[in-house]
């Protein structure tokens, strides 16, 4: 019944009858403890035809809140969002993974706490939290292998949270949480297959296929940035291999060959403000990484069949040669079939992906029937 | 009801009631809708305790019948397997996709006709009728661009097959029902993620992720063979790219190879009877194949992360130097995460992965609880 009103927007006790097969009265006893839940309103509507005046349904977004979190390792935002998934209030924070849970998650629930206040909501409005992670993440509620994040492993997060907030705790890669976001960005449109790039010091995937993240065996699924790129031998990776792609076209590769030009490059969002501004040296060499990273998404394009490649991350700033740089290679490099109806286009969400992932993943375990089901007497 | 018995071998009215919730009069109602369907029998088993004797449920596989049929370009297989999925009576056949469907699919017909007489089965026991085609196919139901296939391309299958058999048709491509047939064959050891292979004149993928067969938007994804080879600059290959895999370490790429030592060679079959001999000029083309085919692996094992790979297809048969050379290249070039647990291991079902596919297939569709209640009144 929820995910009639919250997804379909159905109005009516009548259609809700008519649609899920249950009695009226079946029908009503399920909203009213829908209402007295908070997850739905009603409100009268319209001329009364004589008789009850007809009252019309909705999914009430603002009958609650998740906390969420994406943390890179230098940085990272952290908001409150409603039940429909929107940001209510958010913020940019220098906590950081690296700096290990015992120091992050006592800073993030106070933050949060901070938040919530700030939106006018209490720690009772809470159903669920979501963190992203430069970190693989086996099973949502299992750390298992955050890649020079050894502190994170095997960190306790689910209960030193539920001591401020008693309300489910998921975690995911932060790549991950930002396909979700984009993937649900993308929902109106019926996108089902969706490649996420994230293109920032390093390049990364995560992959939307039918209609939700693959994550692989143990999590690690999404792995690109070690793809050798045809022609590539003689350049040495950090993996050990040589010619990966982003040896080659990563945001650290990138920032040094621009600084033999540029020597005055502090960082990557420099770079891409003068990408951004037309500075033609800049604009050839991130036109040139996105052609090189084109070549390497259309392996991916060939292999996966997606109808959309999304590009985010902070390159993604310098959109218009590193798009067009991407366009090219995977045109020409892959199959026609794989090609046929593919977009490729930058981040809808740009750095809010990641909140907004976090919260649909949240979102999409506290309002599954089972979890609703379960709240209920 | 019918999963738990089918799926779960629970085999009481009693443990059926307590794990689906329904009271016993109603497990009573649809299991004896199951008997008269024939899915399920029931015998009696064990002393009694007084009063009447225990009866143990069975899902009942030889209650029924599906027709399935893997076709490639010069050969086929076809069989008639039981509602468990196994093989019941088998029969190669010259039939090719390439002669079209208003030749291939009456003498399909014709033949299954045949081979049901044989398994002492008629018409009406026929649930479903599965196709593997070496094409692209966008629906279960509508075949969408089978290259080099132009005659199948919107012809309708469906409604001829129902002329003879008034049951559910599914097509899907040859190397996804290979990849569901091995899936199959390694569900008992709970594996949701598998990257089927198939090694033949050609090179293509079948991908198994979260528990199913994904086809990407367009039912395209698992293009495998026109990925680059690192280093493999300046072989041409009929895509009109250079360096493919395909074209280095395809079936026919190694077959032209191996003639130069062996020019007597007719076929892949006399290729891998030979490397199973172990001619060392053979095992060695064979073994670097393997090596090349790997470092493309290596890519797919990273983005996708699966617990297993599954190496199909005629080059199979030449399994030890293939699978070596695989493995080798492997657990170089793909990361130490993508590769912990990781079993690379050659096909379980052979030359019948795609008939067992197919079945499975057919079988996950009728005997889902929309289509079984739709068969009950």
């Amino acid at each position: 019944v929820l995910r009639l009103i919250r997804e379909d927007g159905v109005a009516t006790r009548t259609e809700l009858a008519r649609l899920t097969g249950l009695s009226r009265p079946a029908v009503a006893v399920r909203v009213s403890e829908l209402i007295t839940q908070g997850l739905v309103t009603e409100r009268a509507h319209g001329p009364s035809t004589g008789g009850r005046p007809p009252v019309r349904l909705a999914f009430n977004g603002s009958g609650g809140a998740v906390l969420v979190a994406s943390l890179g390792y230098s940085h990272g935002h952290l908001a409150v969002c409603d039940l429909a998934g929107e940001i209510v209030v958010m913020d940019e924070t220098r906590l950081a993974a690296e700096r290990g849970p015992e120091m992050v998650l006592p800073a993030l629930l106070d933050r949060w706490a901070g938040l919530l206040t700030e939106a006018g909501l209490s720690a009772a409005d809470v159903r669920g939290v979501a963190i992203g992670l430069p970190g693989t993440v086996e099973e949502a509620s299992s750390f298992l292998e955050p890649p020079g994040l050894p502190r994170w492993e095997g960190a306790a997060i689910g209960p030193v949270v539920a001591q401020r907030f008693p309300v489910p705790v998921f975690l995911d890669n932060d790549v991950n949480v930002m396909a979700i976001g984009e993937h649900h960005a993308h929902r109106a449109d019926g996108v089902d297959d969706l490649l996420f790039v994230k293109l920032s010091t390093g390049i990364g995937a995560g992959l939307i296929l039918g209609g939700a993240i693959r994550r692989g065996s143990l999590g690690a699924a999404g792995e690109l940035g070690h793809t050798p790129v045809p022609d590539g031998r003689g350049v040495p990776c950090r993996c050990g291999n040589d010619g990966c792609i982003e040896a080659i076209a990563g945001g650290a590769a990138l920032l040094e060959r621009a600084r033999l030009k540029r020597p005055e490059l502090a960082d990557l969002t420099e770079l891409t403000a003068l990408a951004r501004a037309g500075d033609p040296a800049v604009v050839a060499l991130v036109r040139e990484a996105g052609r090189r990273i084109g070549e390497v998404l259309a392996i991916a394009v060939n292999l996966l069949n997606p109808s959309i490649v999304v590009l985010g991350g902070d390159l993604a700033g310098a959109y218009d040669p590193l798009v067009a740089g991407v366009r090219e290679s995977v045109y020409q490099r892959a199959t026609a079939r794989a090609t046929r109806r593919l977009r490729i286009e930058p981040s809808r969400l740009g750095d809010n992906a990641g909140l907004i992932g976090c919260a649909t993943l949240a979102l999409d375990q506290v309002l599954a029937p089972e979890s609703i089901d379960a709240l209920i007497p």
